[in-house]
């Protein structure tokens, strides 16, 4: 059962639970805000979904609200940010402001955070970034985390380390943006189909013994394997190596130049982030960027398209439209997800939403 | 046929031969140890092959060898860098200089290239900026070029455009590099499995109708479609958004950012390049980095493996065992090859070298 909530109604709602909570009205505002637009887009594995254990996370102090995002290594176009275990989405925000500061006063930055929490969406900070008139590169991995094979490996050796590319479009509503695991899919995808009881394609899992496996149980250890499988990198048989070296590359540049820890162990955070901010106007003036976009996009676009496909979708796309969608006829969640959700917020003393009829 | 070359005297040998077609001393050395580590590598398709096309177009004055490199914009962290038509190894071996020098002073630096010939093996400005201490993310896309499908796409829209990630590894000798067409193969693997009468796996290419094909010569339109087919993203058909969307970041790096232009339109060079440093030092001790490095090239090491897989290489792994074995063993080259070689050598006055004794 799925209800259906207006998307400002449940932004002030947040507000209110993380006001609660502790958090500062501007942090709490970000949270709120991080978490509503991951459900408009579609990314519900990263929307309100997180509140319930962002709360948690508050309440036995692992997570410290209102702490300082403090600058502990800098120079004109990098910085190291220490988050103070502060939520993700705040540290992550302050840092991609710092990185397009930089980038303003240099032509590109990176900025790169330790001692951070779940840091969310990270296409979230490619938009923030466009926002600005720039183009962005990000990442996050995670620190001590076990999901993904090696090319070639049978067992679970790293995250799915999401990769972000992010450029203006062809207008302000339009970004180009790519927000990719590099794993073949997300976790998520595997735990849909076991709900659905679904097979998956070849090539996305192996079971406990290292063998290919259609059955997505055989990832949790629930199917005629009891051993916990593996998802593979993105590529498959022949060309996964580019999945795992992009996979690799994110441990590098958001595990290890932040000092968050890589997949071998993860000491500081539950995400290592790296942002970065190219300031396009110093190269070439941001309205000839934007035209070459769009000039690219409808080049993409023309047909033919490979039989049953009836149009090509740019990085970004199939997000806005399920934004617009939401926008206009709100934003479904599932029954147990917003009775957690209400149930956290009542213990912070928060009432409940009234829910507008259906 | 094929005969064996010890590396240095077909260094030397090339050295003479772009001296005489005009190349002044340092440039003639760029291209020949560009093109001699390619084929010491195992990337025989930007090796010596390429030496007779480039002299072909230094004699038709396409190419401008000794044509100085311009920083034509510039800010502290960036530049732009207009090639002036000169041989693209040396173009890009310049800019990569620059990119480390800006780098080194504010953390990290973006150069772009336009103007520039073939840029040749995109790796080795990675491994360029890996010697200086630094990370590396860079790439090339070849405007005009249409090769590659969009996801989804029925027919040719893009190049394969290669995405470089280079870091300094656990030793000086043994730098992470992954240097990746981000389409599912480079064409290369295609005129290979022709020339063996092989067929190709399910998800490389399309035939001329935009229909799924496993026989190489539909690529060519030289099989049973005589409409060219089309190469198609990295990542399948479930996955192949996020080769497309790689592939279009690419493009909006190294095309629109550069000036070089488009797979739309490529008025400005036979590639668009980006190459950015980061300075390691400057977020985590060197030292510290390349012992994550180590650790973690461990960690995804470990066995088990998957069915028939007796190992797990890192990037840049494969190309350095080929280094090993062709410095000791000497660098095949096929007589064609050769012939060729020697015949546009001759045609400069240059004598061919006297082979080993086999």
């Amino acid at each position: 059962m799925t209800i259906t909530l207006p998307a400002p109604l449940l932004t002030d709602y947040l507000v209110r639970v993380y006001r609660a909570a502790g958090c500062p009205e501007d942090e709490a505002r970000i949270v709120a805000e991080h978490l509503v637009e991951a459900n408009l887009k579609g990314h519900d594995s990263h929307g309100v979904i997180r509140t319930t254990g962002y709360l948690t996370q508050i309440r036995n102090g692992v997570t410290k609200p209102g702490a300082p995002t403090r600058v502990v290594e800098a120079a004109p176009s990098m910085a190291v940010v220490e988050g103070g275990w502060n939520l993700g989405p705040v540290v992550a925000t302050r840092a991609t402001e710092i990185a397009i500061e930089k980038a303003r006063a240099t032509g590109m930055a990176l900025v790169v955070c330790h001692n951070t929490m779940h840091a969310g969406r990270v296409g979230a900070y490619g938009e923030q970034i466009v926002r600005a008139g720039m183009a962005a590169i990000g990442g996050v991995n995670t620190p001590g985390a076990r999901l993904v094979a090696a090319f070639g490996g049978g067992h679970r050796r790293t995250g799915t380390n999401p990769l972000m590319f992010a450029f203006p479009g062809d207008t302000p509503e339009t970004p180009f943006v790519l927000d990719m695991a590099t794993s073949v899919v997300a976790e998520g995808k595997l735990k849909v189909a076991v709900n659905k009881g679904a097979s998956v394609p070849e090539a996305w899992i192996l079971d406990g013994d290292g063998k290919p496996s259609t059955d997505p149980r055989d990832f949790y250890g629930s199917g005629s394997n009891a051993q916990p499988g593996t998802l593979l990198p993105v590529g498959g048989p022949y060309s996964g190596y580019k999945g795992f070296g992009l996979n690799l590359a994110v441990e590098a540049l958001g595990g290890m130049l932040s000092g968050a820890g890589t997949a071998v162990e993860g000491p500081r955070g539950t995400n290592g982030v790296f942002i970065m901010a190219i300031d396009v106007a110093r190269f070439t003036p941001l309205a000839a960027f934007t035209g070459l976009m769009a000039g690219l996009g409808a080049h993409v676009k023309e047909p033919p398209y490979q039989p049953g496909v009836t149009e090509v979708l740019l990085p970004g796309e199939p997000e806005r439209r399920t934004m617009v969608q939401r926008l206009r006829e709100g934003l479904p969640l599932d029954d147990e997800t917003w009775k957690q959700t209400v149930e956290a917020g009542a213990a912070l003393g928060v009432a409940a939403p009234e829910l507008p009829a259906s």
